[in-house]
């Protein structure tokens, strides 16, 4: 950690920028390593992950004390207090992306020695592979400041949220056809909760880059992230056709 | 809305800390109606949730945006920084408490004519009543910046948490039973680990709450929360003995 060598304010602004870089990287590489832990029931990676949470808990804290500190100190106007509150708002993003990721690790160890059905496991990789991918462009945008991109970002969790509810009902099917998969199913609803949700913050990110870039809120309302909420699978769609929704 | 009256330092900083009393209100009466509707099957109570919630982001956002203008413009140092920081970080955790009571309102429309078991709507009752308690306490205890209070209040974290495995357990079993209750559940069980985590945004308040009135971070760790996500409960275990943890 280089502290005490933060000398200008210009210093400290790309101080600040660069942390949320390395933060982001980390954050992304955790939520990797976590999915991949469930799919490959890998209880070591699991707990790697759980260690490592804590590193991005106390990135976060720094980031946030300093930010803060330069604001006291600097009284930044205009886009440099913008830069500065975004930075606070992102990184709060990412140490929950974080937490997310930690959660799903934590969830391997329940699941790992119950088979998991290929289409399942199939369904989440490919949900996760979707939000590391909004996950990386957003944090691109965020180096280029790119509001436009950020923009086209947003649009794009649709795509995250038709997995997911997807995902939820396959997830509903697998446990009424067999009541030996509700723990384990239970789980992975949870996992694929979690990935939606850091989808969620990925959106987050890219409406504070709009923000720190313009000014203004992107608008307008952004869509309806979590459809499942109102899903109700009948029983006698198990085993049978895709379940309808009530 | 009382903008603009603002003029001194002094004002602005009892205009922050009134705002935050008034979304503490606000996102208590949220959840226990969210909690209320779900329990009634009341999907008109559910709507008005779901209205009232976006009240809630608009005072957050709004709050942010003041604490922030008034750091840049005032530099205030020590306690005075820590008393609008902590106004920050606790309208995050009240808009994020807006949120989840929000996402347990959604649910009603996805449950309300599954019959619930008495026994597990009384557990969610219990859950929310506990939960609620503490976020009154929590929001009382930041009234009088009591950080001995604070510290107590999370020592009380443990009690929900067992409320809430319990809970997750019963859940599971009755999915067991019937695969009719799966759809149900699963929206009980979202809603259960809601208010487990409204919880443990009350909790946040106390280490924040503790924060501003010492300047140093409560410890040592706080108590792990969600003990359920190693919980598997053997399908032998449906309609017989209470389920056991593997």
């Amino acid at each position: 950690m280089d502290e005490h060598i933060v000398k200008s304010y210009d210093e400290e602004l790309k101080f600040i920028v660069r942390r949320i870089c390395e933060m982001g990287g980390q954050a992304e590489h955790l939520v990797e390593r976590a999915v991949n832990a469930m799919v490959k029931s890998d209880l070591a990676m699991a707990e790697a992950v759980i260690t490592d949470d804590a590193l991005l808990d106390a990135a976060q804290r720094e980031l946030d004390e300093r930010a803060i500190m330069t604001i006291a100190k600097r009284q930044p106007m205009a886009r440099d207090l913008r830069e500065i509150v975004g930075a606070i708002r992102i990184s709060n993003d990412l140490e929950r992306i974080g937490d997310l990721g930690k959660n799903i690790a934590k969830r391997v160890i329940a699941v790992h020695d119950h088979p998991q059905p290929m289409q399942l496991v199939r369904g989440i990789e490919h949900l996760s592979e979707l939000t590391l991918q909004q996950l990386k462009e957003v944090l691109d945008a965020y180096v280029e400041r790119d509001h436009q991109r950020a923009e086209r970002i947003r649009d794009k969790d649709e795509a995250i949220d038709a997995v997911y509810t997807s995902i939820f009902r396959e997830l509903l099917t697998y446990m009424m056809e067999d009541p030996r998969n509700i723990s384990a199913c239970t789980h992975l609803l949870f996992s694929a909760k979690n990935i939606e949700r850091i989808g969620d913050h990925a959106t987050n990110i890219a409406e504070t880059i709009y923000y720190i870039r313009t000014g203004a809120q992107m608008g307008p309302e952004r869509p309806k992230s979590d459809r499942t909420t109102s899903i109700v699978v009948p029983p006698e769609a198990a085993g049978s056709a895709p379940a309808s929704e009530a």
